[in-house]
């Protein structure tokens, strides 16, 4: 069957290994596996998330109320902003499917860093869409400028801060940045990691309700998955003019978040603190890596993250490092499909902490 | 901004009526409204459901395993194909979107009946492309046939059976009627409510498997939403060649359903007693609006699903009769939006319809 052309440059996108895998593979049991390759809240959810989905289980044969809007309610609240400038996705990836579906075709481009979340780029060519890439692998804004000039793309996304590397653009050069953009350009301001950018360091924070009031041609997303624990859930947002809200409204589909990952956001939202506590766990257990990392003189990107990525020198090499842990029941995220030497581990509990720099302690210290 | 220039023909979807808004609107108590507007399971979900997702609720932080290979397996066992001939969906409704993203773009077409499921319509317009239909409210199999060679659409969708009119056609007949159509041509089978049809009459009854092994270009759409009892997990499949599986796989988002959606679509399929339960009590209770159609000489469609469409005569004007039905806390669906001055109503459990049909009965004796 023929079909659209595009498609003959995509590849079947394979799953990570998940944990039963790994289970078969290696005969390891399944409560002994470390999985610190997704960016998941190591804390899991809130007990109040927890026990929100189990009050309302009883309800997973009922549709989702499709306005969403108690959740966009206490989003809009806590964001500042009107239910208009909002839309909900599952996860902030659809978000971004969205707003390509509204603005982008064959004859598009789109301008992304070297090395940034990888669906910036899947989706793209799922709409046969050129992706331009700047030749730095963290974002480079004068790059970006010059690239934008060069080709001039319909749509170019800052991930603040970046996955899959951790650093982070300060807050001022994004705005002036996009004041350099033509208004027809939709800049993406993508957020997911922004509540662990912002509480370490003030300069990082992104304001979007200041943002969409400035410009009319910015879409800022946000994720439940992160900080709020709810990868599982799939719940993610947009924050942008009401323009461009109501186009992405067009291409969405009804009830495309499920009935219990609309209560189980509501109550995220409602217990901050769960989320705080988090992220200040998140960078006093990275602390540990970060020492580590100096004292092995493994080069890392300060990250603005969950997560800490280590950038490898020869004779270390990432995919080997990566099976290494793996046999020891320990899943990390290689980079070597990034074209870099490197690998990204999510800043788990102290008690897994511990456990993956005991194992890279071994592989380090035995080379060096 | 510019967006795609066929997103001018989109108009932004409404969301339904959600409980809150009757609860606001005319101060009914919410455990008093009774909505039979979504085809949603009046049993909820089964109990083995509820406590799968009891159990899992602590996983909400992780997300899902993208493979999905224990709900494939279990799916792929129930329906004696190959899980390389499966896809899972946000819904049946997300196999439409990614068939249509594979196969067809702004200068395709489609063919649909001309009342039949909504989203082919809107789905096809995300996509810019260009809606044909029957003249018939109802499938009639020779104007799809006329309108094949006439149109040469790319897709052509039947939807048995149909929603929102609820009348079948013959397994038989589709297969005599795929046979005519060349095998470039898509042809989607929507089963939402096979499992419906298929238990009251076996003349409806669909086999994937079969007709998987006898066209290369059939795409079949199954669902937990209905018989199953998980429409709030949105969790759907398609069966296909693997040719097509794969093709719908490039298009497909990574984690498309949640964690728990899968835990409970694996724990309804382990209670097909409390499917087959639901199914027999709907055809039960269905006799009741039967009955009292044809005292009042009400037309209706025989229906091969789990919900009746009573197609009314005039002084009889279905907004009047939806809008009257709201104020004492009824929600039903108005078909006026199809052009029919028609209302469909979800077979309830006893209870609501004994309400429903009281209230039914005072419009039409009063009229009568």
């Amino acid at each position: 069957m023929r079909f659209n052309q595009w498609l003959e440059n995509i590849a079947v996108y394979e799953a990570g290994k998940p944990i039963e895998e790994v289970v078969r593979k290696f005969g390891i049991k399944e409560e002994d596996i470390i999985k610190l390759a997704s960016n998941e809240n190591p804390y899991g959810s809130s007990p109040k998330v927890i026990e929100s989905i189990k009050q309302n289980s009883t309800k997973a044969s009922v549709y989702p109320d499709d306005s969403m809007l108690d959740l966009k309610n206490a989003l809009a609240t806590k964001m500042n902003i009107s239910v208009e400038n909002l839309i909900i996705g599952a996860g902030s990836d659809q978000i971004i499917e969205f707003c390509l579906a509204a603005k982008i075709n064959p004859q598009s481009k789109i301008l992304i860093a070297r090395t940034t979340f990888a669906m910036y780029e899947i989706y793209a060519k799922h709409f046969g869409t050129e992706v331009i890439k700047t030749p730095s692998h963290q974002h480079n804004l004068q790059e970006f400028l010059q690239y934008y000039h060069q080709y001039k793309p319909d749509v170019i996304f800052l991930c603040a801060p970046n996955n899959p590397i951790g650093e982070c653009l300060d807050s001022a050069d994004i705005v002036d940045f996009i004041a350099q953009i033509n208004n027809d350009t939709l800049v993406v301001i993508d957020g997911a990691y922004q509540e662990f950018a912002a509480h370490k360091d003030v300069k990082k924070k992104i304001e979007p309700n200041t943002l969409i009031q400035s410009f009319s041609n910015v879409l800022y997303l946000g994720t439940f998955s992160k900080a709020y624990g709810l990868g599982g859930m799939r719940v993610g947002y947009g924050i942008s003019s009401q323009e461009i809200i109501q186009a992405l409204y067009k291409v969405r589909p009804p009830f495309n978040i499920t009935t219990l990952s609309l209560v189980a956001a509501i109550a995220a939202l409602q217990d901050h603190a769960f989320a705080l506590q988090g992220i200040e766990n998140n960078f006093k257990q990275m602390r540990h890596y970060e020492e580590f990392a100096q004292e092995m003189d493994i080069e890392f990107i300060p990250s603005y993250t969950n997560f800490i990525t280590f950038v490898l020198k020869e004779p270390h090499d990432s995919t080997l490092i990566c099976e290494y842990l793996l046999q020891k029941g320990v899943i990390i995220r290689n980079l070597k499909s990034y074209g870099m030497n490197a690998v990204r581990i999510t800043i788990g509990t102290q008690e897994q902490n511990l456990k993956v720099l005991r194992l890279l302690r071994d592989i380090f210290e035995a080379r060096g």
